[in-house]
């Protein structure tokens, strides 16, 4: 079923939607958000005492339990979980790279990529170094086969928008295993997508494309990866790489996404969705990606309720079981949304990092984009000031079916690949007033589109 | 001599400045520094290999020489030292904060404010907290008396502008002292001037009041302050706080302002001054404090040279030698620019720490300000949004006079005061993208103010 929304614009256009309460709201949330804010100490006890929590995990059903008990404590109208079939992947205890040249051992940080298979045993092999996938179709087959095929392509630094930095060396990480196999490569190695020059491996999920060989995936640092493509560049074949990696694929688990309402008082079947992903990969403590989005939707919960706001609108928070691995949280979510035929006017996901907030991303139409862009005087006060057309959020895509409005935060991205997947990604990293902002933006946007009155045709 | 400048607009309107080569030039500025830093690599030399550099200390004549040796390797076309008399104040080897009660022994993290006197051996008195100088004038003076005057107001979480909410709570720090001291108070105790939580004391500079006697003034912790606040709160005159500190105030010494330029192909004689202060607290790096404004100038130059741009007006870098305590170096600048009677255009000042830039403020008058507002559409792509009016930097200051276009980097300005004037202030703590990106935003507006003919009437 398909339900279709149009915005209802005031006669006198868009930028008369700004009523002069808006911006006392508006203020009125940064305030709480500043003085009074919990979504720090929400995090650090979210990374301190539970820590990474890849779906499947028990850390993830910990932090399931966490998260619905968190919610309540600020007594939402209602809340409940929504079982949901996910992945799990387990990383094994043993990992561990290298190369030799003649008797020398050099140590290689390197960490499996999720969804891969493991080596059984030791795999050793020389390496061929590539830059692009593609690279990999002109070359004659004897060049790859037997190989472990390092693909080196290093994020672009001048894009100013590091996620399309990402997106652009992404290929590498995500289809390189199966690229390098369908040339009989015998492993992939991937340089870790971040700007970072260290010595972390940051991990990622991969798959594997059907009919062509499984091989096992490993993300090598920056650092590492600038070592072997030197060594390489010297010793050729004289260099063997040594890869162990014992991680598998289980069966999959019943777990749940978190929701807690609070009930909209004149359009309670109307929703706006806030939201994160409660997943994390398994390194670090998953604090920016994306304890962050967690701790901040909620606390759009905990700030309605401290000033007093119940939405005219049905606000809901939606902390997804399953964004790294399969985004199970988000389809089962728009699935059952789409079943039960609820109306769902916008969602929102914060899944960018907990840094300040420079703006909003949106995938609404042409005409709710202008009146988007007309909200945007009341948030210059903040600093916040893109508009910007496009990605929301993966959590939050599978309802993009229903013409909801989705909308993605945009935080300052500078920072965010330097902790990516990687043992960095921990509450430490993660500046108090920084993810506070960002929460009052979430909160800001949800007051906007609730006092705004889209409505349904 | 009073030198005026006026702005010569362009006939069809501030916007049609823009020629379409400017954005072509910005971009290739932020490809630059995104590709090739240097600046990231130039702030761990001088905060590792140096260190902190307070004025008058034999670190600063090495980060002098370090400027010097590292402008001259981008090949200037001359640069020199430029001699100031700066102020010498040492910190001593003792420094000592804590509380007794009964037979308890609570330790305080303490640093003595730059320019205190010590205490002459170890001082103890009961505390009395304050939260507004003002609060003072309407005790009884025998509350005040023989107590330790202790400032406690922290600074608003609420307003946006970090910097607001710094100059909100910076007279406790900077005439604390001798506000406590006109009433018999015997040491001042001020509240470490940030927003975190933490338990380091961030120093700063403070000056006596002429006529009044001086006394010992130290910045504490915030978790400290907060601790101290809730045992006064129980034991009242039961506690007896225990400061010791031997800093003290030496005579003066010959340091000296670094400068290096790169000649104006049509204007030689009319200048654009870029540059941030050399001189640190002496606790931490300097890193954020002024090391990324010394390292940014400096890139500005090392640009120009590599993208082979020979500015229109001579291109001054400036490292000053003594912002923290005296602005000797700033001072020295203006003076001896008006006695050579050197037209300054414009100077630009980056000292609010090493992130991502989010805009500029500038003193400039009317006119000139909205020709400064027209290039924004050409920083929007760099997400650089805020066109401010205010203050410009403390180095610069004094070229106001002259009715020089003043103008400073804004960083995004929320962690800023986590770092300032503490032991956080540490190379680790500075971003490479986000340092690199406020180099190439100086570097832009450099060129900006080269390409639109400010000129003399």
């Amino acid at each position: 079923m398909i339900v279709i929304f149009s915005i209802c614009l005031w006669q006198d256009g868009a930028r008369a939607q700004n009523h002069p309460s808006d911006s006392l709201m508006l203020r009125a949330i940064f305030t709480e958000a500043l003085s009074n804010g919990e979504c720090h100490e929400n995090l650090r006890v979210l990374c301190k005492e539970i820590g990474h929590r890849l779906s499947g995990s028990p850390q993830m059903d910990e932090a399931i339990a966490w998260g619905k008990k968190t919610l309540d404590g600020y007594l939402p109208d209602s809340s409940w979980l929504q079982a949901v079939q996910v992945p799990r992947w387990t990383r094994g205890d043993r990992e561990k790279g290298g190369f030799t040249i003649g008797n020398d051992w050099h140590r290689v940080n390197v960490s499996a990529l999720g969804g891969s298979i493991g080596t059984d045993g030791v795999l050793m092999a020389p390496v061929l170094e590539v830059k692009r996938i593609e690279d990999l179709d002109t070359m004659a087959r004897e060049r790859i086969e037997g190989r472990i095929v390092f693909f080196n392509r290093p994020m672009d630094p001048v894009l100013i928008n590091t996620g399309a930095a990402y997106g652009g060396a992404y290929d590498q990480r995500s289809r390189g295993a199966s690229a390098a196999a369908q040339y009989g490569g015998v492993a992939a190695l991937v340089r870790s997508l971040t700007h970072a020059l260290d010595t972390f491996p940051h991990t990622g999920g991969m798959g594997y494309e059907p009919g062509v060989p499984k091989i096992p995936a490993a993300a090598i640092s920056t650092v590492h990866a600038q070592k072997l493509k030197e060594a390489l560049a010297i010793y050729g074949d004289e260099l063997t790489f040594v890869l162990e990696q014992n991680c598998r694929t289980h069966d999959d688990v019943m777990q749940a996404n978190v929701i807690a309402e609070l009930r909209g008082s004149t359009h309670p079947d109307e929703y706006i969705v806030v939201g994160g992903h409660l997943d994390s990969w398994d390194i670090g403590e998953g604090a920016h990606d994306d304890g962050a989005g967690i701790v901040q939707s909620i606390e759009v919960l905990r700030i309605f309720k401290a000033l007093g706001y119940q939405p005219k609108h049905t606000l809901r928070v939606v902390l997804y079981v399953n964004e790294e691995n399969g985004n199970r949280g988000g389809e089962t979510y728009a699935e059952e949304a789409r079943k039960k035929g609820e109306r769902h006017l916008a969602a929102i996901e914060s899944d960018s990092g907990g840094f300040s907030p420079r703006g909003f991303s949106t995938e609404a139409d042409d005409e709710r984009f202008e009146v988007f862009k007309s909200w945007f005087e009341l948030f210059e006060p903040y600093s916040i000031h893109q508009a910007r057309r496009g990605w929301s959020g993966v959590d939050i895509r599978p309802l993009k079916d229903d013409y909801v409005s989705l909308f993605g935060l945009i935080p300052d991205p500078q920072r965010y690949f330097d902790y990516h997947h990687s043992a960095r990604d921990v509450w430490e990293n993660v500046n108090k007033r920084e993810l506070e902002l960002g929460a009052a933006a979430l909160a800001s946007l949800v007051y906007m589109i609730d006092q705004t009155r889209l409505r349904r045709e």
